[in-house]
């Protein structure tokens, strides 16, 4: 049997994300609040070079204090197709334009907690389109070959969860096909 | 360069998530907000039983609205150690014990705004425990072939990124070894 919410208000509104406070009634009668992320969804992309490399972007996170290796991605924004989304940020962040996007899989990053869902799209047919970075984008741009990533995946050295599902995703069901 | 945090206030604190807003300045000396969750940390378990299934479980997600399949996971107690949690959920969820836990890998799922990490093991030598769910999980025990599970994963039936992570890294870097 299903809680049922009691109340539910909007706590914060931020920029890209807000959260809700909502109060739950289990069928004991028992009741407690619960917190969630509303976020409006955001699109990725695991970008394929002609000569077969990842286009990956390195980036500081300030929400764990790390400079890490993420394929490119972005919030979308408000009334944003999945599609345009992943292609914007591809060349905001990267400087590539893709010929081909094809959708992979939508995921949930943290289902606990987020409302977020994540479209991550395979780009191939890349050329040189115009690099221009967000206000808040302090990134360099990285190539690797697919055994490299898969290293760098295996050794603990790529720990961004939508960059490990797109690559094991597309080795696995994309190259294997 | 890297922006200057101007200031960090926390806004929110709540039961699993808490929210901090700092104000960035950028060396163009460009200001902006910028929301943080605040997250404990968390643990999950790919269990495999002496059969070579996994174990799975089914559970309603208010945060995405959808009853979804997941690996065993849940959040850090204050001082807990992750492999303890990981422990710990995979009995109280699924009500099996484990003789072996090995850590698979340590990942961010939404390093773009929340410090969470969430540690990933392998569990084997599983026999029974004791299930006792916590108030808020309603949540039945699934159990799939490795084979059905990446059939799941790619028809997209799996879409939990710890759980897609989960999956692809054991096929891929430890069943392959």
């Amino acid at each position: 049997m299903r809680a049922r919410i009691v109340s539910s208000e909007q706590v914060y509104e931020g920029r890209a994300v807000s959260l809700r406070r909502e109060l739950v009634e289990l069928p004991s009668g028992k009741r407690f609040y619960r917190e969630i992320v509303v976020h409006s969804g955001a699109s990725a992309v695991i970008p394929i070079t002609p000569s077969g490399k990842i286009v990956f972007v390195k980036q500081y996170r300030r929400p764990i204090g790390e400079y890490i290796l993420e394929i490119p991605a972005g919030t979308l924004r408000p009334g944003e197709d999945p599609e345009a989304c992943a292609r914007r940020e591809l060349e905001e962040e990267t400087g590539y334009a893709a010929d081909e996007l094809i959708h992979l899989i939508t995921i949930y990053p943290c289902p606990g907690y987020s409302s977020e869902r994540l479209h991550i799209y395979l780009a191939r047919g890349l050329r040189r389109g115009a690099q221009s970075l967000e206000i808040d984008e302090d990134l360099s741009v990285v190539e690797l070959g697919l055994e490299e990533a898969l290293d760098a995946i295996r050794r603990s050295e790529i720990r961004d969860a939508k960059t490990i599902t797109a690559i094991l995703y597309y080795y696995n069901f994309v190259t294997k096909c």
